[in-house]
């Protein structure tokens, strides 16, 4: 497919002056134009890039009945010369068929995707602000529109991409708990996938958590609560000494980009990582010996996520502030990659 | 609330006459009026019933990203004298909100529900043929509409009753397998609920199980794969000689309302019923005795669906024919009280 063959419908004015780019809430702002490409009769038919507005769907629609969807994020940068990048866009590309084909959804073509993509950053340009923090969130995402209220897959779906400018995803200092009655996934289910319905059944818990003055909550593994898996929106890292120590992947925990790039960093500065099961009674023993100083979350939304304290069965721990934080290295290694500050030894940036 | 205050647009002309009543795909054909309430600014507003109809949502609805959203499932029962029932229906609306709760969905009111309901049905009551197996299947759902991504809560909703006219569920000989991989729900997830995303997640192990010629699965516990819980649409219940079994409640398995009165006939019929943990193990082993005489699903949609073989680990039982079965037994004691052909002892029968 060229990018040709996108039917693109123009607008009649853009919004972007009436826009305040240096106060941003997440996510809630949305930039001129969307992508679209719908599936029907078996395949999916000609993509479209249309001014950013409604969609009408008839209520029996399955996304509202089953949940039916799966969703990526992503980020594009721009760096001082005006020139757009994308951080591994293939590893979304690649993530959302894996989470599609486990909600029984069908696979979207490498070069839809991609080329809608582009064309899509291109004409949204002017969206991309300059400077460290700033970027374009991007939003793929696929839902059931089928109507029609069987409780089996759909043959009607639509693939989107929405466009919303970002600034940092988390502000203020983030404790967490450790969560020890409730569960973010199952083994045999779909954890490891961005699935929609995963992020609403984490946001009772979180609430109850917040309550309490934790921003976060820490999943543990559903059968015991012993281990330490993911935060929901992040994957997490755990130093204690000078070794990152993080979950391996498996069925509960997504495998998530920046989590992948932290740890070849890590590997490429002569960091030891270990990729294993961590236990929550290790972290607390390393907090009371003094050995743990620091745990940190990972994702396309927040970047590296400093947490600054906390909690289980009712012991509150605070971790020390670091001169030298991994954190903030891993920080500054990744965002230079994506800024187009530095060299990319990796190959991970992709040019718009 | 009066059903005064609703505010009802009316329909130009009815579609009944182009709906086929004896050939209907379940969930297919929907009637010509909806019922609908948004939830803003902290209240849900005024209700409205209008023509059945698309919604428009923007493409950053919470919904379609995180999957907040929670239904139930209901019919309405027609008796020869053109009398109208439902079911049990003060069970569904404490459900639905036992459901929005675990999803963080504010509660709905219960005479907005009620009132709703009733005068929805009163304005469709055409749409509900008489006869045994004919009804209309009543589907209230809630979802997140407020258009923002953060992955919280959200902070506006629209509640929706759109009602299907239905024959039987399920048809033909139901073959099950019992899931050895795959799991619908963890301890301390949503499982107990019925929440959007339960359903899909299992959309792909059924299709599986569908390729190899098993039209359900029957889920297990997700921690060892012992322990037999719930078929994902329905109960499950088990006769072992002449007691039946049935797995409790518990935060993985839904508390479904046929479920509990099939409990409570049996209990009134001296048959006796263990409601506790079902092994695969002892299933099995009653199969090889033969003292397994029967496996049937109970729920709304299905009401008592007869299973007639099961397999696990490789190995295929089937179940022997009964002459005077349960299923049959339920089934028809259920089904009397619902289309008032019976007497209704327990003051299940809700008359609108």
């Amino acid at each position: 497919m060229n990018t040709s063959d996108i039917q693109i419908t123009p607008i009649q004015q853009s919004k972007i002056n009436s826009v305040d780019f240096n106060n941003l809430a997440f996510g809630a702002v949305f930039s001129d134009y969307m992508f679209e490409c719908d599936f029907k009769d078996g395949s999916w038919q000609k993509p479209k890039i249309k001014p950013y507005g409604p969609i009408s769907l008839d209520p029996s629609a399955r996304v509202f009945h089953y949940g039916q969807a799966v969703f990526e994020g992503m980020k594009a940068y721009k760096d001082d010369n005006d020139d757009i990048f994308l951080f591994r866009p293939d590893e979304n590309f690649k993530r959302i068929n894996k989470s599609a084909e486990r909600l029984a959804i069908p696979a979207f073509p490498e070069d839809y995707f991609f080329n809608g993509l582009t064309q899509l950053l291109k004409l949204e340009k002017d969206w991309i602000k300059k400077g460290l923090g700033n970027s374009l969130y991007i939003r793929p995402f696929v839902i059931a529109t089928q109507p029609a209220i069987s409780a089996s897959p759909a043959n009607e779906y639509k693939f989107m991409i929405i466009l919303s400018p970002a600034q940092a995803y988390y502000s203020g200092e983030v404790k967490v708990i450790f969560s020890e009655k409730y569960s973010r996934s199952a083994d045999g289910g779909v954890g490891f996938a961005k699935a929609a319905g995963n992020y609403a059944a984490q946001f009772y818990p979180t609430k109850l958590a917040n309550e309490k003055g934790y921003q976060q909550i820490i999943w543990t593994d559903a059968s015991t609560h012993n281990y330490l898996e993911e935060a929901g929106t992040m994957n997490i890292f755990f130093r204690v000494g000078d070794t990152l120590i993080t979950a391996p992947n498996n069925d509960r925990i997504l495998d998530g980009v920046t989590r992948k790039s932290v740890i070849q960093i890590a590997k490429d500065n002569n960091i030891d990582v270990e990729v294993r099961r961590v236990s929550v009674a290790e972290i607390k023993e390393a907090a009371r010996k003094g050995a743990l100083k620091e745990i940190f979350g990972s994702g396309t939304a927040t970047v590296i996520n400093p947490i600054v304290a906390f909690s289980h069965g009712g012991e509150d721990f605070d971790l020390p502030k670091q001169e030298k934080s991994y954190a903030s290295f891993f920080k500054e290694k990744l965002t230079s990659i994506q800024y187009n500050i530095s060299e990319d030894p990796y190959g991970w940036r992709f040019k718009i």
